[in-house]
C-alpha cells in the first residue's frame, strides 16, 4: 500500500457514486425500510381511552386531525430522505492537482464570486476560490515545495492564511502583519516548503467574519514522510463543517445535497473534520465508535474512542473508523436544530454506507 | 462488592433522600451559613467618602436605596437556598425494572404528552417516556438480551434512537432509513444482544429537534462485564443536562428542585454527565476535582483531572469524585445565567453533599 | 533557574513592553508589512472580462466604487494594526504583592465600581477588585498561607468563590450555602493553607451572572512546590478571555487595546488561558502549535499539541509555546466576529512577538 492510500479508495469511491450508488442507495434505504426482522411492527386502531394509563393522556387523544397532520410530517420526512443524495450545481473540495514547475507543486487559486446552490433549490451568495465551496482540496506532502498564486477577483482585498502550517511569518497571510493585503484584481503568490503534516486548511485572513463565512476556505492536507501504521486507511475523507451565511452545511451543502461516505464492510475510513464556522458542532455517527487520532494535524498522545465528537471553530480533528457494521448509519450534528426541522432533515446530516 | 456497584449504594442513597435527607441538608445549609470559623466577618457602617480611595467610587454611594435593594436580593438568594431541594410534581430518571420473559430483559416504554413541573409552580408541557423527565433510567449488562417496546400514545410519528449503543442497522432507530416510523397508536419492538458497555442514552429519532427538546430521552446505562479498579464506587449518579423548551435542567428540573448527591466522607462518587440540549455545559464541582475516566461510554486512554468539565451536545463523560471534603458544594454549570439569576440560583445548580 | 521561573521573565517582559516595544514592534509590523522576499505582489489593472473564466463574475464586475470601498476597508484595517498596541486608561491582572503578617501572605481586595477603558474610547460600567479588570493577579505556593480581605463597596452583596482551590467549605464563597453574604460596606476574611498547585481563579459568587460579568474575577496562580521540568519556562504569562458585558477582551482589553505577548527566539511560554465569560472562545494561534500540559491546574496524562484551543466558561487550559519562528504572529478566538469586523481587527485579538 502506498503512502497515500486514500487515493485508490477515493477514486473508487467517486466512481461508485457516479455511476451505481444513487440507485444501491435508494435501495438500500427503501429495503432497510420494509425490513422488520428482529423488530415487530404492530398496527392498531388509534387509541382508545381504555389503552391509557395515566391522566394527562385524556387530554391529548389521538384524533384523526393529528394522525392526517403526524402523515404529512411523515411523507415530509420520507422525501427528504429519498432524495438524499439530492443533485446540485457545483461541488466543492474537489482535488485540486499542481502544475509541475521545476520541482515546485504550483496550486492556482482564484477568488472571486458567485451563486451557489446548496440544497436543491437554494442559491446563496458565495465568495470562492475556482467557483467552489469549500475551495479546492490541496493535498501535499511534508518537505514538497509548494507555490500557491492567489489572483483576486473579488472586490475587496484579501490575503490567505495557512491555517495549521508553520510556515515563516512572511507567508502568515495577515494584512499589514506579514503582508500587504492583495487588492482587487491583484495576485499574490505564496511560496514555502511544507514543514508539518496534518489536516490542516486555508482561507481567508481580511474581513475574514465576512470572507470565510461567504466561503473563502478550503482543506490543505499534509501527508506525513511516514505514516503510522493507524494512518493506513481505504477512504480518506475531509468533512468541512459550516453554519451561518450560507446555512449549516457539510462540505458546502446542507442535507439532502450533502454527500454520503462510502465504503466497504471491514475496509476503514479516516474523517478529517474541520470547522470553519462560528458555532461548535458534536458530529454523532450511528452504529460505530470513532478512534480519535489526531487533534489539529499533531498526533493524540494515545488514539481514543467516542461516538460523538466536538468541533469548535478552528480545529480539526481526525478520526479513523472500522467499517464492521453493514448498512446506512446516520452521521449529523448533535445540536438538533442544525441537523433536523419539522419539515424533516437538514443541514449537516449525511450518512455513512458501509456495504456488504 | 458486586459488579454492579452502585445498586446498594444507590439505593442506600435513594432511602435516604426519603427520610432524613432533607431535614438533614437544611440544617446542614443553614449550620454551615452560621459557622465562622477562620473567617472573620467584619460589619461596618456603610462606607462614607473617606473609606474611598479611587474617584470613581464618589459617583457610585453605597446609598441606603441600593442597601435596600442588596438586602431584596440576599432576601431571594436565601430564600431560593432554603428551598432547596424544593419538592416538585413527577421525578425523572428513575430506575426501571425490567420483566424476564424467557430470559429476555423486556422494557415497556409509552410515550405521551404531560404537564412536567420543572421547579415549584413552574408547569411545562413534555412529551414523555412513562411520564418521566428524563424517562425511565435503564440498566442492562454487555450481553444482556434485551426488549424495548415502544407504544407510541403521541400526536406525531415517532421512533427510538439507542444512541451510543453499536446495534444492528434494523435497530437504529432513524424513520425511513432504518425503520418505518411508528405512528400515533402504533408499537414498535427492538431487541438486541447488547454489545458495549458504558453511558449511553435513548431518545427519539424523528422529528427530534422537537421530541427530544419535550423530554423524549432518557439514560441507558450497560454496565461491563469486567469492571476495572475504578468503576468500583459507592455512589452511581446520572445527570442528564438539558436547556431549551423546559429551561436549563438536571434531571428534568431546575435549581432549588434539583436533586442533590448525597455521599459520605471517603466515599466514591461515579457521574455519568449526559448533554440532551442543544449548547454546551461546562460542569463545574467546588471543593473536589472530578477524574475523568470515560469518553461516550469508552475508557479514556489514561483518567485526567478537572474541576469544570465541557459537554457537548450528544456526549457522555463519565468521572470520578472522591469525596475527601466534608460539606455541602455547589456543583453548577459555569455559564452563569444557566445557574443564576438576579433571584438568586436557576437551572443548572445542584450540590454535592458530603457528609462526615 | 529558581522555582517561580517566570519572575525574571515576567519582570523582563513588562521592563520591555514599557521601555522599547511599542516602537520595535510598530517598526517590526512595518517592515514586514514591506517585505516580499520569496512571495511576490502582482499588480495589474482592474480585472477584465476577458480575465475571467466564470459566468458568475460578469455578474460582479470590480468596478472604481467597489475598489474605493476596499481601499476604505484596508485603510480601517490598518489603522487597526498600526494602532496596536494601543493605549488605554487601566490595566488589569497585574501582579499583587502581600503583606506577609506573620508568615502569612495578606492580600487585601476592594470591590468597587468604576469606569473601566475597554479600548481607546469605549469606556464600560464594571465593577473590580482594586479597580482592575482582570482583578489583580495572584500568585502564590503550594502550602503557603494566605489571607485575602475582601472589603464590599458595592451596591450590592458579594462573596469570593476561590475557583479551582480545594479549600475547607466555610472558605468556598458561596451565600447562603457556605457563608453570610458580604453586605455594602461590610468586609469578610478568607483564610487558608493553599491546597493544590495550577492556573486558579477567583471571582464573585453572588448575583454572579453580573457581577462577573461585570469584572469581579481575577487569576489565582498557585506554583507547584516541585515543578516539572516542562514548567521551567522563560514567559508566564496569564490570558484572561471575556465576553458579553465588556465586549469581547482579552485581560479587560480589546484589539487594538490588548497586549502583546513577547519572547525571544528560543525562549519557552506558558500560556494560562483563563474562560471568564459565557462562550467557548477557541483560540488560534499563528506560526507555531502550542503544547498542551494541564488542565484546570492538573496535569492531562501526557501533553499534546494543537493550534487551536477550545477553552469553555469556567476552564483553564495551561499551554507551552517553543518560540521557534520569529516575527509577529496573530493570536486570536477562531470564531471570527470575536476577532474582526468589516472595520478591522477587534475583540480577541493578540500577537505573540517572537524577537531574533
Amino acid at each position: 500500500m502506498s503512502n497515500r492510500p486514500s487515493r485508490q479508495a477515493a477514486e473508487s469511491r467517486r466512481a461508485f457514486l457516479k455511476t451505481g450508488a444513487l440507485t444501491a442507495l435508494a435501495g438500500g434505504v427503501l429495503a432497510a425500510c420494509d425490513k422488520e426482522s428482529t423488530a415487530q411492527r404492530v398496527s392498531k386502531k388509534p387509541a382508545t381511552d381504555s389503552d391509557q394509563s395515566g391522566g394527562s393522556m385524556a387530554a391529548h387523544p389521538v384524533t384523526p386531525v393529528a394522525t392526517n397532520a403526524a402523515e404529512d410530517m411523515d411523507r415530509m420526512h420520507e422525501a427528504g430522505i429519498k432524495a438524499f443524495p439530492a443533485k446540485t450545481t457545483g461541488k466543492g473540495n474537489q482535488l485540486l492537482e499542481p502544475k509541475i514547475v521545476g520541482g515546485v507543486k504550483v496550486y492556482e487559486l482564484t477568488a472571486r464570486t458567485l451563486k451557489w446552490e446548496t440544497s436543491p433549490g437554494v442559491s446563496v451568495e458565495a465568495w470562492a476560490y475556482n467557483d467552489q465551496v469549500p475551495g479546492p482540496q490541496i493535498r501535499v506532502r511534508e518537505g514538497d515545495r509548494v507555490r500557491v498564486i492567489l489572483k483576486n477577483e473579488l472586490p475587496e482585498s484579501t490575503a490567505v492564511h495557512f491555517h495549521g502550517l508553520e510556515l515563516p511569518n512572511e507567508m502568515d497571510g495577515v494584512p499589514f502583519i506579514t503582508q500587504p493585503p492583495i487588492k482587487p484584481g491583484e495576485s499574490f503568490t505564496y511560496e514555502f516548503t511544507v514543514p508539518n503534516a496534518g489536516s490542516h486548511m486555508y482561507h481567508s485572513h481580511h474581513n475574514a467574519a465576512k470572507q470565510v463565512g461567504l466561503g473563502l476556505l478550503g482543506a490543505f492536507i499534509v501527508s506525513p514522510r511516514s505514516p503510522r501504521e493507524i494512518e493506513r486507511v481505504d477512504v480518506d475523507y475531509v468533512m468541512v463543517l459550516n453554519d451561518g451565511m450560507h446555512g449549516y452545511t457539510l462540505n458546502g451543502k446542507g442535507f439532502p445535497a450533502t454527500e454520503p461516505l462510502v465504503a466497504k464492510l471491514g475496509q476503514k475510513v479516516r474523517i478529517r473534520f474541520m470547522n470553519e464556522g462560528l458555532m461548535i458542532h458534536p458530529m454523532h455517527l450511528h452504529g460505530m465508535h470513532m478512534t480519535v487520532i489526531d487533534k489539529d494535524g499533531w498526533p493524540q498522545p494515545a488514539p481514543w474512542k467516542c461516538d460523538t465528537l466536538n468541533i469548535a471553530p478552528g480545529e480539526r480533528w481526525d478520526v479513523i473508523v472500522d467499517c464492521t457494521m453493514p448498512g446506512t448509519w446516520a452521521f449529523h450534528c448533535h445540536i438538533l436544530p442544525h441537523a433536523e426541522s419539522p419539515h424533516g432533515m437538514i443541514g449537516m446530516v449525511t450518512a455513512l454506507v458501509v456495504q456488504k
